[in-house]
């Protein structure tokens, strides 16, 4: 089953999804693993037409590449795997759009584009700054992925957005000026502006949204950010910037019965599609 | 067991309400049918008192007619008997306030007001456009409820607002300018107007509300209203308007395990049922 | 996604699955339309191995054909649908495996089955006798699936194993001789027998099982068969007589929120493929 | 809403269904309360008939009360209550069948039973004892229900099967006596006898059901009696002796979400129902 | 398990957390008693620091006490023991910080409050009036506690916010003037003063959050105030006001499977302690 | 908070419980993490008193050392801190019992036992052969612990019961005699016998049991053993053989919400702890 409308083959593609179904370092509650295959069983119950943008996926063409099959219990080769996804769908000129699982499956994807894209931008929207060194002497770990990056990349390439969750040792970090942190909102965006052609990579942790709006997610933290914010930043992000890849991360389907978050997530990543597939001028 | 303090006799009372469970042409997730049951059980959970109106049910005379017992697979007949029993109530000169089921129900209570109410005017809240020919080649749809009643009553008749979901055709259709459509927000009511005594159908598909404060619906729509929203557009709507008929679709109560769907959907009748008795001068 | 091991492609295979993911009609609690996917993918938690027979899906020729794309609300034409899918599988020499839905669907492959083996029989395993004439007026309704296939095929054709629920008009319909009824348990299958050649078709309501080992349906019974019991009588089946076509139905997986419904279905289903493999000779 | 074809009006009837729905002393996981309403409307979910028995509901009088309106946070006035129904049922010659809430609201029934039947005796079916003297202080607590009873009736005058959960203190009170005890299992109630027309009042707690097939209680007990054994048990009693009362106890329905539970208490009840009505002479 | 950083020994804390697990008189949905333990447990989910605050549990010194065991059915020796434990807690110059449980237990600590404080004024945050005489006859009962409060304390010494739910006399009450009561929102309460020293008794029944936001509690009211309002509010009153006493009740885990109402009454009793911390001036 | 009455000191105790709340390698549906704690929980839910046995948790000496805080994503670490404290408890001459967790953490506890008793024999009671040589790659999983234990100890040393899922690798592994195996059932467990003395380590796969009585498990494998089976052949084995370490894993608690699974483990769990302290002769 591929997501609603994503036929296209990959040779005519100019996006490809693909799934990181992994939780193996969360921590707390699992159950991001299940997101991907809700997401593209759930996708039938939205439209292809998005009257915020009057558009329709059917315009565009979009490549369903499946799930990673990434083994549990050894967090670097599963990164390795999505790192070479990744690079190979970047290689051939397309726009990968990663669905997890937990937030680490980021650092696959960004050391690939890390690679192609040595001036890369990060821009991280989230409820929890995922700075920590370690995690129970960890590293490799959805707490302390966005810290990884960092290390990849070093001071002023991340902008991190809507964080109101940390320790203390993050929070100091974050003043330290090795990362941009807007907390608790996004209200700074707009003025965000990068040297035309940057590369910037777009890493949504979806438990950014307030979890009345996206209960099923690991860890909930209240006084998130509303959808309508949400749609609103990554349009702008997503039509301003040059967006290389994309990633959805931390939807855990089991969490939430009704079944509304998964819902939420496939109509974001329409939205997104939608306008990656604009932003890169393939159609229309 | 009836709703809460719907106690009246039939002869006495000047609202009616009575129950659809059906939801057989439901196509994605189903559990309509167990809306008005749950209503009646989880109605003794408010209050009779309205604080926002300063007024009881205790007050009025509602009488609660129970659920007709509606043949699943059968989707015609389901929509005589339920076309039947307002016809009814509306020559006793009566109310009428259907409980649903799914959304194609409204289709049998219009079909009796247009009878009776030639220049009948539709009011319609909801997420969904339900403006399709068909879906999958069936006509009498949950789908295309709305595109059934704009076959009876015609263009210039149907206003709709809060809609963010449909196909492209739906959307077109709208900006034919065949019905009326305020997509995703209720701001334009306040200026609806229409000549004195017009009779208007109010029909409320209950996931016009943000899936936050009304999970218990089958297709949720992140981007909804706001209940203190909705409460404000419906006392508008019931004291500005001559209402001849009301309906509430689409709770879906076992999707949603905490039970505030249907919590919501008994505090959003009392205040109509408030509404509709002052309006039509009958009490106090 | 196909059912695990599944891949062979039409022409290879001498076995069929397809989907039937319609409730339309289901009057009391739905669901079994998300059967046929939840089986899919849950199959991948299951083995393909099985002890009981040391014998491997991988050892034999199994095509998945997916889900029919059924409309609801329109139960005849749902069933035209299904009888031309079995019908071409039939003609083409192979055994079609359909997946409900509910028990309605049945019908349909029946149909097919009847007019290409006159001489058809009908063992049909439930809990329910789904002897009713109609049900609120409907003929072609779960309710009356037997019945309506003892209109097609007349008296001595159907023998009916687990009843163990039913009006006293049904009961009255067995004890005349129309249908062959073992009320209760499965005990008397032993002694069983046909002529050789004679055609079979094999109709699993899982509900014959007790609900405390398959909770997972719509109106559980109490005092049902065992899982062992029903293997050993679908193993007694498949073996000594010449089963033509196969149907297992009512697996409503929503309604089992630990899962093991849907995986004993997949254990079960698996069992039968490759016990109707071996029966048809194509392999080892 | 009544019971399924409990439409009997109070003077016809000759066995009288009501509900206490009370769990204000559960101590661990509270939700009996809502067992009657569950019970009536799942009601919907059986048949009248029964192939057990080769009955019918509709062939007898039962008339359904409703449920008491008991003061949660009031155990003792709940209980007065509760004896008042249960005399006012007795003293007119009818037999009372006690829905609960927790095992505490049997103590109003037996009171009123031993009031009118001095020569009273008790089958009890449970996984607990109930004979703490007190639990946390309160005497008046579903933990000690049964032990009031021997506070009322004195030795020699409880029968109890199934126990498999107790205090080292009940237990020792069993040896010693005070009560007739079959732990685990009811395989000795074949050789109990009474003298003819001994009053007895028959207290099933659901839970001396297996939890596999009986989940839908607040303390399961692993090791629990089939519903065939308890079936054919309780016909056992209903046909050898006199019971003047019945009482069904302990299903919490939100503990169970497959419902089955609770369809399985209803089917219990039919077949108590229809036991009670043949023993006491009134039909066929 | 005590709550997260919650390791103080009783001598050094300022502050004193205890929990009563009680729901007895609760009357509709209960599972108020397992919030205690859910949120200690729960609270390993959340972090220590608060970037609201820019402060950390770690600098300050909670006690964690446990809870109380108490007796189900015996309401008032429940509030006896939390009495006590109240009173022990402020004899020696601490601040106890109540987890509910039902409203109910509030009384136990406010009459500990209001012998040592005589002056005591209470702020309450509620959607419930909680005014009412009497709830079926029962005096001590959720629905009563504020009443109770009252008979306590007199005229103009209680303050309510977010009130929406009532009857027709609580609201009556209000408006006679016996206690000062904002309707539906919070927005008085930066006009509220007192004199310097006033001793305050905080209580926080935590439906005052809008269901969407806090589904976790047995009578969620549409309409409520958002936790960023609320946690505004309590920054205010713990800020400019002398809190000698703190409650937070109403949580009940089982009514929200996605475990975000727990994680939110963590986060807020968090904020709480830090400022309560703050305010006795204990630290830093 | 410990498991009810574990709380003798570790000087005194002669069986000590430790937690291992892990699954990182979970391939399938996780949740096992939360075993231990549901267990401690709910064990306040049974009796400390067995009458299957006649004694009472409260006349031995069982000391709860807690949980573990295991690294996610780190296996190979998680195995080293397990296995250092079951080296540690046996150092000390007491009897280490074992709450998982997946099946890995196992490994641990035995690599402990072997180092400490080379002629060790293991008891393996699962419904999964677990003898894979690698899933995906990683040697260090659930599916592949009993074949490290092999690694380990050689051939001839462990014996399995229960087993009816595994692949054809596996089988076959076991038909070539490294492992000695019972397919299905527990018959074969009273005629094994060992030399005196020979110290033996059991390992429980609750999923052994069947998914009707034991629902709570991330693979349910239909056509298990019953609670009072498995009761039995744990009495037998824990009487007859000299078993220097206990663990039960695969308790998934969030897989069943009705709580009868964890009540089960519990149940079960004091069981083994009466047994295992009356074999170690420390008591009465």
């Amino acid at each position: 089953m591929k997501f609603i409308s994503a036929n296209s083959s990959y040779s005519n593609a100019d996006v490809v999804l693909f799934g990181a179904p992994y939780d193996s370092t969360t921590s707390f509650r699992p159950g991001t693993r299940f997101g991907p295959a809700a997401m593209r069983s759930e996708s039938f119950g939205i439209e292809t037409y998005s009257p915020y943008q009057d558009r329709d996926l059917e315009d565009i063409c979009v490549h369903d590449a499946g799930d990673l099959e990434l083994p549990f219990g050894a967090p670097d080769r599963a990164l390795d795997m999505i790192e070479a996804q990744a690079a190979s769908i970047l290689a051939d000129g397309k726009t990968p759009v990663l669905l997890g699982g937990e937030h680490l499956v980021t650092l696959g994807a960004v050391r690939a584009a890390a690679k192609r894209f040595p001036d890369l931008r990060i821009l991280h929207f989230d409820a929890h700054a995922d700075l920590r060194e370690d995690y129970l002497g960890v590293t490799l770990s959805h707490a302390c992925v966005i810290r990884r990056c960092h290390d990849l990349l070093g001071d002023g390439r991340i902008w991190q957005f809507g964080i109101r969750s940390g320790t203390r040792e993050e929070f100091a970090f974050m003043r330290e000026g090795h990362v941009v942190t807007e907390p608790f909102t996004l209200n700074t965006l707009p003025q965000l502006s990068f040297p035309a052609g940057t590369p910037v990579y777009l890493t949504v942790d979806l438990d950014v949204l307030d979890p009345s709006e996206f209960p099923g997610t690991g860890t909930p933290e209240a006084g998130g950010v509303r959808f309508t914010e949400l749609l609103a930043a990554l349009r702008d992000v997503l039509t301003r910037f040059r967006v290389i890849a994309i990633d959805n991360v931390e939807l855990s389907p089991p969490l939430d019965p009704t079944g509304r978050s998964t819902a939420l997530a496939c109509k974001l990543l329409r939205e997104e599609l939608l306008l990656a597939a604009r932003s890169t001028g393939h159609l229309s």
